[in-house]
């Protein structure tokens, strides 16, 4: 037995009797650490080779002085328990810009997916390929302009790319760079070329699935004015449950398949992840949408998978491959449609739920996206388009109050309802979604609108791509007067005459 | 025994074999799960009639099968420890026009209040007539044209309805359809014309008391711009002990009296609706509210309960029946003056604080209300009213900018600074109410006055309405020279000379 | 024995007892709450003389009917199950203007730290003297003058001062003033002249250490729109791993020492106040804080401490006294320079982070500052300064649009900017913080300025504030076509053709 073995075997040992007192003196909580542990299974990877370095032990017993919480973390891990010490996945080679000496080893600070992928090798393919993986890849993005150009670099690096991924870059002396570093971005973009952070979700250097599959990991990322995912989701009714039945979750499972393993309530990895009605689990975290409610006009998206790991969207209406085809330097090997990856999701429903309340769900979703998509979206992407055409407003992005304008009601509060409306959060659907949606509209952009294009050429734009559609008929001809009288009467029966001011 | 009881109680065995096991193997986790089905009582009703049908074992077996997650929820709930099964709450008789076949039973997917009131009778008297039960007639509110109208339908059926709840239609089918189901809106508007949902609450298939009881699962609808309650809880003093300490809270005693079954902190239900304090627990949510915090204006309700179930609020001031008069086609049985309603509430603030504590807040409170009222509230509704009255903008709502403008500064700002004051989370007071008030009435309300009433009209309107009012003194004649020294001195005392730009 | 401690201990013996069935019967959480009581250390001070006076047992009995929460949250704290009873911290002296006669005792309603620091001296000692307990001393700040005077007294009340601490008035009989209690801010000024308030975060009657140590306990004062630090705590990694691992965080240990006590996450505790990588645990919260992110531009604070208890800060720069100077009407004893705290702060990072994690989070942190002060803050300053000076702008506050468009962004965007870089949130850093400086800045001061100054006048203040900065570039010679070509090409590759309107 190498001696890092012993010790661990020795601390193992020392647990269970300590456990044994523990459950006379402490109760539950110490159990159920020790229970985690217990439930470790070994990781794929041959012993000696892929992890258990015998050389690790020094790192251990220097680390677990000088930085004891990062070693006891790493100690409770799965890890720390079957002996993958920091040698396994810091362990840097000659090749690799980013290796440098520390006490005698060569050791890499970040470990990347590639790194993960001798052992976890299923989850990096079916993470690499997808959006998440891409998520450093935002360079040709209006975000990013905004980011660098109207905000600043250090506002992009501590802001975006922490969530995005920053590109690392590694200094003379083998270390990277502190402006790149650190970083945990979903799609970091690693020296060794590789896309992603697998402590983006899993943190370090515990990297508990239980943490992972909490919905405030997502969060990290998943909130905020622009996507308040994390917000709907804790407004939903799912969340709501979580929330009073996480204790119930089994959230430590390895199976953990809903239905079977839990049936409080899901999580986000449930619906967009895991196991469930039939479905197989996948880090493929975007195979089950079927709806892109990121631009500004969403479109319902088919997926092709290619031979070499990578695939790309194809919007409905437009031209599908085959399996088969060749496509972006690669063959076809896989396509799902937009409805086969909506089944998808709905099969994982299916655990919980019958058909009137999942076909309710998507048609109650499906109709608020065409409302935003149709009323709103569309004609004022229209009358952008107009008005960069006729050189009204420059082409360059947020140098006219009216981009602000469009550009919040379509990123922000455009995208707030179609989430809302996705995850069934209806505070946020309306109120924080297409009640600012509408309210942006009429009173900021169609005023903004007078301004830069004249009261004359805002009628003209208006008429071409406001006036052809019905929602709109109350802003050119009135709210009826049967209309206001019964919200009159409806108020004052409620409130007191007078009171609707 | 009936085949469905013998198998529960099977399971039953097998759940206390395990159990036993469980103790020794995995500790406290799944034992307070057994803990709370223990705990199940038998609810009213008799076995036979009202639930346990025998039919109902079929349901059960393949709904185990097909939706194993709502079975688990069902099976570990009261409902199913006890033998009440699908078919005791989903059957329909032939006179329901929301009954279809399935397997052979005649059933509905829509459980409404008045099947749950066959067992839960107390619950549902309380609940009906309550305003919570009128949820879903906001037909003849501003909301509601504002969602109809100015958003669009899909929208008020993914937001609004999903918490005041829609008027369910029923297909030819017999099934609901999807665009007014799933809904779970506490108001909803049942095909059996019952009012309410007690799973917008009550979570299916669990119905888990613990759940209903946590603030989250108010938060679902008291939330966000306009009326943010739970942000409020989440803030307060409450709020931060109920996190804290949730794990003693005791929230699946059936009991559950403030102050002998629980002490750390209250959650929304302890205050608005369960025992303590002297005070019996109750499903009318409003009963011990005082003041209506909603309206442009508030005011002080009196309560006027009927013989029929019904009830209505009558403003302080204004004309009150008395017990034994008729009106709105039935009795008066009880009332409620505000003084009534308001010692019921701090009846329950006794089981936990003294007087000077209950007493203080409530002064700080009103006082919030008032400054609210009379300093911003009335003048500029008096205002909106002139303007209407003299034509200077139209009588319709919303196509005017300074429309909304003073509807956010009462329906959402002006409500965030009365939620906060009546919960104690000073930071809703304040920064996200008051101070919104505050700027948006001097640096949005009276720029457009100006804009649409003119320099001259705004003088007018301003003149006659905040002049006589001490607060908005500094408007007119600026802040003295000696605040603003002592205001220049303190900042610079702190950040240095030249520090208030 | 006292009849109270015989109680006591009955009641001890009794619950002990309970304990043992409770293990067979219930489970841990019970058990929990045993542990955490067993726990309990004396506290320092002398039995019968600093504390456990008999005569409290009556209190006890009294209020163990007449308000059983506080009874029963009293008698689980430490204080209950030592005899530290209701007389030892409300009993009055003659002296004591707050003192008052109930049931035969001199007693006052509020407990001051001073009350407090008769056991607990070395915590009242670090809060005194601490930027926390001047909390209540806003009076010569801009916020209380928009406070008292633009929103209203009342709202300062139940807003401002429940954070910052009220004066406490007395009335004649001794009760405090409704107006001014109940108050829990954290600087309250008290009767006796002491300042702040201990149950601002060791909420009573428990005054439970778990709870003080929890992230919401300081988020009830920081929080919202102009200071968001639980939020950003939330979002931030330690937020994540804290609400997935509570369960292991060890609340209730005594010494509590970062990478020793527990290792998961820590807590906004951990960093600013307890014990960890050779930092002492400090009741002086504001010790290990480098930067001031509150006013409108950001400095390093060097820290001043006085034999008297009291400290001061001196900006990075100005002239720092030496050890033994005499200053403010006492003599300096120690001397914390930005470098020093800062140091402090890092130390404790090291429980758990290595150094590239460490520095490069504090390099991105501080980029993100001088960003915001060089790019925005500074040049707006200056401006507003002219505009002051050449009196285009009255000196009051608040009348002028501009001035809230400035106040927002430095009091709120800007803040947020800051809290967000301080503490890895980077939604916050972004969208809440930088993205809304950077908006406001150029869609509505710019505007605004216009207005005010003329376009000549803001074109010549603009030249020569903010030309020379290198990050205005775009903004006066526009964005360059390769710029937009790159970013115009990125967006349609993944939205398709014209996708960026």
């Amino acid at each position: 037995m190498n001696p890092i073995r012993k010790c661990l075997w020795a601390n193992m040992l020392l647990r269970l009797s300590m456990m044994a007192a523990c459950i006379l003196l402490t109760g539950s909580a110490v159990f159920v650490l020790q229970l985690e542990e217990a439930n470790a299974v070994m990781p794929s990877g041959e012993y000696g080779k892929d992890w258990g370095d015998p050389k690790g032990e020094e790192c251990v017993m220097c680390h677990r002085k000088h930085t004891p919480g990062l070693y006891t973390e790493w100690n409770k891990s799965k890890h720390g328990q079957r002996g993958v010490n920091c040698l396994d996945c810091h362990k840097a080679d000659g090749k690799d810009k980013d290796g440098f000496r520390h006490k005698g080893q060569l050791i890499s600070i970040i470990v990347t997916p590639k790194d993960c992928a001798r052992c976890h090798t299923t989850e990096f393919e079916e993470m690499d390929g997808s959006h998440h993986s891409k998520g450093g890849q935002i360079l040709a993005s209006l975000d990013n302009l905004l980011g660098e150009v109207v905000g600043g670099p250090a506002a992009v690096n501590a802001g975006c790319k922490q969530c995005h991924g920053s590109e690392i870059e590694i200094g003379e002396d083998g270390k990277p760079l502190p402006t790149t570093w650190p970083n945990t971005g979903i799609g970091r973009i690693n020296p060794d070329g590789s896309l992603g952070s697998c402590t983006a979700c899993h943190a370090r250097h515990r990297f508990s699935q239980a943490q992972a599959r909490t919905p405030d990991t997502c969060g990290k990322c998943h909130m905020g004015p622009d996507h308040p995912q994390i917000e709907v989701y804790n407004e939903s009714k799912h969340g709501i449950i979580y929330h009073a039945k996480v204790n119930e979750m089994n959230l430590d499972s390895e199976k953990w398949e809903a239905g079977v393993d839990y049936s409080a309530a899901p999580t986000c990895a449930t619906c967009h992840m895991s196991a469930g009605g039939g479905e197989k689990p996948t880090h493929n975290v975007g195979e089950r949408i079927s709806w892109t409610l990121r631009p500004p006009i969403s479109v319902k998206n088919n997926l092709v998978k290619l031979k070499n790991g990578d695939e790309f969207d194809v919007p409905e209406g437009q031209p599908l491959p085959k399996v088969g085809d060749k496509a972006k330097g690669s063959k076809v090997v896989e396509i799902l449609t937009w409805k086969q990856r909506r089944l998808k999701m709905q099969n994982v429903c299916t655990a919980c739920h019958t058909d009137s309340v999942i076909l309710g769900h998507y048609n109650q979703f499906d109709k608020v996206v065409d409302l935003y998509n149709d009323k709103f979206a569309k004609p004022i992407a229209a009358i952008m388009d107009d008005l960069h055409e006729a050189g009204t407003i420059t082409k360059a992005p947020f140098d006219d109050k009216i981009e602000w304008i469009w550009y919040e009601i379509w990123h922000h509060e455009g995208r707030r309802a179609r989430h809302g409306a996705s995850m069934s959060g209806p505070d946020y659907t309306w109120w924080h979604g297409l009640y600012e949606v509408a309210k942006h509209t009429y009173s900021d952009f169609i005023p903004e609108l007078k301004k830069v294009a004249g009261e004359k050429g805002a009628k003209k734009l208006l008429d071409k791509h406001f006036r052809p559609i019905d929602g709109h008929k109350w802003y050119f001809e009135g709210m009826s007067t049967g209309q206001l009288d019964t919200v009159r009467k409806g108020f004052e029966s409620r409130y007191g005459k007078g009171s609707l001011k």
